[in-house]
């Protein structure tokens, strides 16, 4: 095998480990934790549906890419809980490193394609990031909204918290902000957001 | 809500399940078995990653939402292993009946379209089908060799029967079909395939 092939290879069976990074979120009918790569499956198929909803003209193809690959760097920092200060104010430092080792296992060429995409969508200043961002918002809030906020309760999290979590999802997608905004009104008034 | 996103949210939480359908191969490591939306989204990145080996020109985003979707009908229908020759001979039948029901949650633009997707990866006879269906197949193999054949000692699984599954994947890339090849033969020679 080829000098590329095989880094290529060794980036792909590197992924895998993004299967055992576990986020705060449940799946439906609180079974279980979900992974990272299910996150960014269920996210990259709701990028297809609900492409409509973008508010700016965006590319499918670059955005799907940005999404398969955005929690990557996981596999080394660990998931960051949206709403635990302490550990999102060491995020970037420890998510730079991580990008430098795993980005780095690819051949040059795509080494520097992955990680300017996963730069991208960490500055959000793009439409497929600006989208992007919109729909990993959205995901998790659709999943503890199935699962009757139990997540939310669980850690205490209050209306503020989601809402600056949130602060950008209109800029990718005024009708995704809209429909996450009634959610979190919904759950303040059942008790599952503390207002 | 208006009636189009509703029908579109539940459909995405429909998807959700697919998350608990396990598949029998194992994560590198042999932690446990690999779920559907996990398979999907590695299988995704590989497209994004290998497409210089497609022997074909293709259409990037529309092979990343075909794989996305192929096992959606899983959910209904349960996965299939492909070295059971019994469950082969109905599972047609079974995925026809969940693509109608799952795929009938959408708006019916969307149900057309992503249904017309997947009948497109299981004939196999576009360009994005057959790179699709190469990476379908290519993914765990890499991910048994890389658990050095245990479950395919585990199924008792011999040479021809790896090839048979492997028979079209050349056709969607020389290169990865060269790369199946030479993991069979080692893995023969290793004892971890039967002759």
């Amino acid at each position: 095998m080829d000098e590329r092939f095989a880094k290529q290879l060794q980036f792909i069976l590197e992924l895998d480990k993004e299967k055992t990074i576990l986020r705060q979120t449940h799946l439906t009918g609180y079974r279980r934790q979900e992974d990272d790569a299910e996150h960014a499956w269920h996210m990259a198929v709701m990028a297809c549906l609900l492409k409509e909803y973008a508010n700016e003209p965006f590319d499918l193809a670059k955005t799907l890419l940005m999404i398969l690959l955005h929690d990557v760097v996981e596999i080394d920092a660990g998931d960051t809980y949206a709403y635990d200060a302490e550990a999102v104010k060491s995020q970037r430092q420890r998510e730079e490193k991580a990008a430098d080792r795993i980005f780095g296992l690819l051949p040059e060429d795509q080494a520097k394609e992955f990680r300017a995409l996963f730069e991208e969508f960490d500055k959000g200043d793009t439409p497929e990031a600006r989208y992007a961002h919109a729909l990993d918002n959205f995901q998790p809030v659709l999943l503890n909204d199935a699962n009757h906020g139990k997540d939310w309760r669980l850690h205490q999290v209050n209306r503020r918290q989601v809402e600056k979590r949130n602060a950008r999802t209109h800029e990718g997608s005024e009708k995704i902000g809209q429909v996450v905004q009634a959610i979190i009104d919904r759950n303040v008034k059942k008790g599952n957001l503390l207002p």
